[in-house]
């Protein structure tokens, strides 16, 4: 039996550079469709899950046009709801060496920001399902967003199904005249599993900590229900060579993974919700060590493929786990 | 001397899938920068005139490359003006065959929408000017465009400066409480030249008629300074191949161009803006009947030509006109 | 509700040259995943049906990038199989001009050919359908194919599901020691449509005919059950440029439908799957005379769209009917 | 046995910009690498000829590039000489509707001007072969080349080697201080078969004429071993439609070819060439009438593919003089 | 005096998804035609030598162009055969990182796995000829190929030609009832070089030994013509960086190479064969050692170079060994 | 108010084969508009400096496009003169690991080459100008280039505007009768600030130091009015690694910036060039260690770059500088 899990966010219309190239020369665009949360959907889907997205799209061929890239991966596209409205859009330029990459961000006022919470059934959503979860992008787009989560994580934790977070503050968003710490504490609080780094606890938590062991013991005091935190280190060499590694905390100590290095990396977005793809399939099939080793060998494939979502197989994840096949030709 | 022409007008970044691709199933766009008003600049400043275009872009890259492209045709962008705010889109999908052309459009709320009509010095703007162009776009998009647009025809007008005006009615534009009638009569008054068809007349300027000279006449009623009235007759046997002449009212009766059928065509948007452009270079430079047949000769061969921008050249255009090289194999 | 019709036949993979490039000089190849009775199925489930898909998949990641092509269209994939061995591969040319476009098949000995009827169950897959179709192809491939494709037959005939076959004889398959004429008529006996020209009556169900409607009747003699008879017009100008209408018997005449001058053809692969779509989905919602125009306007339009899959929407295809919007500028 | 044909003349790098991309805007330009006379030995060595082509190239790699080119068409590549200097260049644009094609040319001071005529042995060249080809182009091109035509001439006529000439008459090129009137009798008197329109005929051969069979005549006189002289009548419509037929004077009277309509032309350099190939190919193997219908044919199916080497197979030009498969899809 | 090398193997369509794609994501595949002996001759011929490679093609287009693509580099194809049946095709999907790169075989029952033995003359192929080279994979394709193999092999020994053979061993070919160690013992006995591994020597040879001089040893004993036995050695970091070096066992010592470190590796397919031709074309030139030398150099180069041939030069190759302009811009 | 820089030089026309393509096989070019001295000007202007390029180009549509190429960098081209001739090519061949990058150049006898330095009018070109930068390839080219060169350097010390030269001896150029000792002592004695290496010293200075500080020493002796000597260290690990570093001698000292390993170079052409610009622009706006650093991170980032041109900004050059953001992804 499939596991089912709902994945909740809003994915916005990707447009990257070719190669190298910068905004400013050009020529064309290459297209996806992402989102932090449907990334996530996407992973477990192609790993044989039942994984339901719930969004919300402009009426109109584009919108049919993401709907049909997720229908791609397998991810159940059956509760997602259309409005009029535009479609969230950002622009990406791949960095080299040590040139940045950059993203352009052209999200405001989408038809998911102007979503209507009431035209989602969580009830039906969630039924058979075992696991939600939902990122601090969401609550911080719209009042109308942060309800729909809110109401969402209520049934969820109603229900008893577990609920996963990715905190990740985003600065540039929160414009709709509410704070981090006005929404998200009450809805961290019911969770299984947090993605958090220090910055996110402190803004999104109010845990000012420099100890990470600390800070989740006192996320811990806030959130009793909360079993694993989260969270990976990035050594950013550069723009083509990054260090990657997680941690995973489990109420006690403090699980450390085995530490890669991507030499040439081909495409870093997408890397941190293949890592929390990783760590959800991990505790659902496996101990939690092992979860957190899947989750950072899922997160380092990611980086080989272009575009958002982690097309890599449940196998090719074993593999690099377990040191096999690394880099070779496989005939 | 080059003739110095000013133009007025949001520039969108147009974003066209490849060949024939349908929006569903594109997995990239070729990158345009266009308006209707930057597209006769273009024209203009290709044919070696000084052509000076206005407007508004947000400060990122992604402005900056759309200045950069005018700078590629020779358009002088020194007036034009920068803030926060996003870039208006257009998603454009070719036809073939029966099959029609779609735009997608994502413009509101855009850097233009939201400018500052004190920021722009119009006695500045028109130093040295002997025409100045503007459309019916302009002033549907939001109060402050159509204030700027207001200011720009007012100072045209004090100052002598000879005025043309697509009408060009737009019906999914006026959403900021405004309708055509109570804006435009007023902008359209001081014209010497206008481009406008039966519909553009009755919703912009509140004549009712079905025969284009009577049309004509009560528009000279109504706006004394009038000089010209024009517009282009186009058959669209399929999307692929479209007939095309002009006609130019000239105060006394209809001139009639001669007619083109186009069997082939590459890209049809910015086929009106090449007229219209054709059309000021041609009354600009030539008598009455020839810049009517240029301005013909000119939309042609725009719509054999990828992308907006009309990069045919002054001699190509005459070629046509006189049915030379029509083509052929030049060595 | 959605009406769910069933559909049954191998996938290839294609390869195409990119534009008018010939197989010598190719240095690429465009990938499309398609088959006569897939491409009906993407059709109706584009158009909002609950199409269902059977056929036989390699278990690699070739296979599994067909299945995901299906999904995108939405297409139900639940009860594709999968097993050992090979992808059938067809590579096409496209012609231009007087230049004829060009298929070389490599499909022999592939996965769908070596299936095992037992692997599917008929009573569960039709549940809830209402149609169901199948090709003259799938019993020319193989006795297991042949054999699978009767217990469908005898299944859909003994469930009441109306079914449809496009007879469509290939000389180059029947390579298996059995005949057209071995095997044929017992399939077509039970169908409520059948596709058929003079060659495929001959070839398939044995009747010498030079006139249709003859033709037609000596058809209904032989399978009681048929209400309609179908085929298309093609007049082949050149490899650009094609003529195209149909006919459609319905027990007493032959309804005409209009004629169409298809100028500037796209993509011609998949045109009459096309047909054979929106004569059921016409046949299934409308009137039978605006079931055949439904039809060869949507085969009209698929032309025009590069790939199999015909990405066009029922309001585009009414449009067509109707006339309107022919080849326009949609904004 | 293989029948020999030897021809000469410049091979240039030719770059041409992709699809209806002008020069001004084209980010990229694709690589052929053609010459009118290696051109027809292209299509007769595709066409099973044994054809040896002389030239000479710099010897650098793209220059090793344009004799791997030939290889690739099968062409003998023995002859071909290497020495310093560079490759002529041509730009090519193509047009589109009535917009012309246009070539820029950049071929001056080419190692093959500068080649040494010492260094070819045309006795060995000729071994086994039945027919030489020349153009107008190379003694137009340098001394040394004037040189090294003259040579083969002579060398030809000599061994009973059946001589065609193109006249070709190119106006910007005899740039050396010789004119054609200089040069070109001499070497067109020993010819078998010419390809001359009319001004071609005033400009090489001092022949003022307006009646294609008078001008014949005149012709015949000059050069008594004349036995066929041939011209193309193209109709240009636009640069995407042609019309298209042949003439061949065979001493006594004109045969006329059927005409083509060609239109939707993909690219129409080498089309000339294809003509002349096919006439070689036609007269050493078929009746003259039929010669020169495989020519038209040939040419017509050299419009239909990108680049200057028309890539058909004999069959193919006799199913489209027989008006064969034209336009359809062969599967 | 060019040095002929003769070389024996089945030719495949290898199709890759571009950049670092994944098989279930793309769109498109870039075209190869290689094989691991072709490869060898495409080297050898494009070092000067007259390489003539023996193989079967299906006569169709595509047949064809793997001819074409043959000739381009130079080799002699005038021994190949043409026959029924279909075209060999691997799948490649390039690696990057940790992930590996995968090949889907798709090569059973081809022309070649089909040919006739008896089509072919080595006593004619063979004229003129110094050396022979074979690999394990033709015999593992079938009987008929095997046999062509011990036809060569005899007659190569028979004419004293100098055969090399890269056992090469495919546990996923052997499909025919065969097993190597029927085969390969018999074919390897006359050898004067062979390239083996450990794995080789114990499948094909029943050499079971962890030591490789040892194993040499061995080799020699069942083969007394044996001069020269080599390997590679391949240190496999990542898909985007390995470490290569050889060894060559010269009948008293292992010599040894230097190692090179291959950083941002293009395409590794055709490394080995790079590395056989280098070898023979060292071995045939230069002294033993250097050979070595020029072997590996080739085939660092390789990887730097997309598709299967090793375009590089020989200077190139001379100025690796001798560690001349590594990475540099030569002007 | 903008400081202006003028600059001096021939632009040709770039054709870069695309990714790692050799020259053998390549299917297209990549077109770029460059030369050292323009792309000093694009890197000025895009930083927002007055830059005017001093050039001549061939007039037609493709020396056009390399005047619209220098628009949209925001170059000022008032100064730029048109004649007959063709524009200078240089082919370019990426290199990968140990295989090196390639150039072939194609410039002789260029419109550059033969421009008429009386067309140049340096009194009014220099109105405002506080700057002038050339090379040692203009002297290089021709005579008449030479003679423009000395008429700019004398017009430029005679009107107080700052001189810097690039040295850069080309030993392929030089090929007009004249040698370097012939003519560019003169030319560089007014510098103020000149870029050398020791082969540079050597050749055009006659100045033989094994010691870098004693040859600034002897430079300044030749030339009083020299305040700045620089260059660049390049360490060639391989074609897509290298490190960076630079030296300012500052008439006491010598200066040492920090040392950049660039492990993943997109493009290495340009920069020199952008090290060039970099050292104006940071002599001009800040400090001399300053102006090193900002010379050397410039010049790294080109490296990430594809193109001649270095669009980044100065925003992006002071952070590498101060070692912010370096390789990371911004949002």
């Amino acid at each position: 039996m499939k596991k089912k899990i709902v994945t909740l966010g809003e994915i916005m219309l990707r447009l990257s550079t070719p190669g190298n190239e910068r905004f400013i020369k050009t020529q064309s665009y290459e297209v996806n469709y992402g989102g932090a949360e449907a990334n996530v959907a996407t992973s477990l889907a192609y790993w044989g899950c039942h994984a339901a997205h719930v969004t919300v799209f402009p009426d109109h061929e584009i919108g049919r046009a993401a709907v049909s890239t997720l229908n791609f991966a397998g991810v159940d596209t059956s509760y997602i709801q259309y409005q009029e409205g535009r479609m969230g859009v950002y622009f990406v330029e791949n960095g080299a060496m040590q040139r940045a990459s950059k993203i352009i961000y052209d999200r405001f006022d989408s038809a998911f920001a102007n979503l209507n919470p009431d035209d989602f059934n969580w009830d039906k959503i969630f039924e058979g399902a075992e696991w939600f979860h939902w990122t601090g992008i969401t609550p911080a787009i719209s009042q109308a967003a942060a309800d729909l989560c809110k109401a969402a994580v209520e049934a969820a934790s109603r229900l008893g199904v577990k609920i996963s977070a990715d905190i990740n503050y985003r600065r540039n968003l929160w414009q709709y005249g509410k704070g981090p710490l006005d929404i998200m504490p009450e809805l961290i609080a019911p969770s299984h599993l947090i993605i958090a780094g220090l910055t996110d606890f402190e803004n999104c938590m109010d845990i000012k900590e420099s100890d990470y062991l600390q800070a989740c013991a006192k996320a811990k005091e806030k959130c009793p229900s909360l079993k694993y935190i989260s969270t990976t280190n990035r050594n950013s060499i550069s723009a083509s060579e990054n260090g990657l590694s997680g941690i995973l905390w489990n109420g006690k100590e403090l699980l450390q993974s085995k530490s890669y290095d991507m030499t040439h990396i081909v495409d870093r977005i997408g890397g941190g919700d293949a890592y929390m793809a990783g760590l959800i399939y991990g505790l659902l099939h496996e101990e939690e060590h092992y979860a957190l080793e899947f989750a950072v060998a899922a997160s380092v494939l990611k980086h080989s493929i272009p575009g958002d979502a982690n097309y890599v197989s449940v196998d090719e994840v074993h593999q690099l786990v377990e040191g096999k096949n690394v880099g070779k030709l496989l005939r």
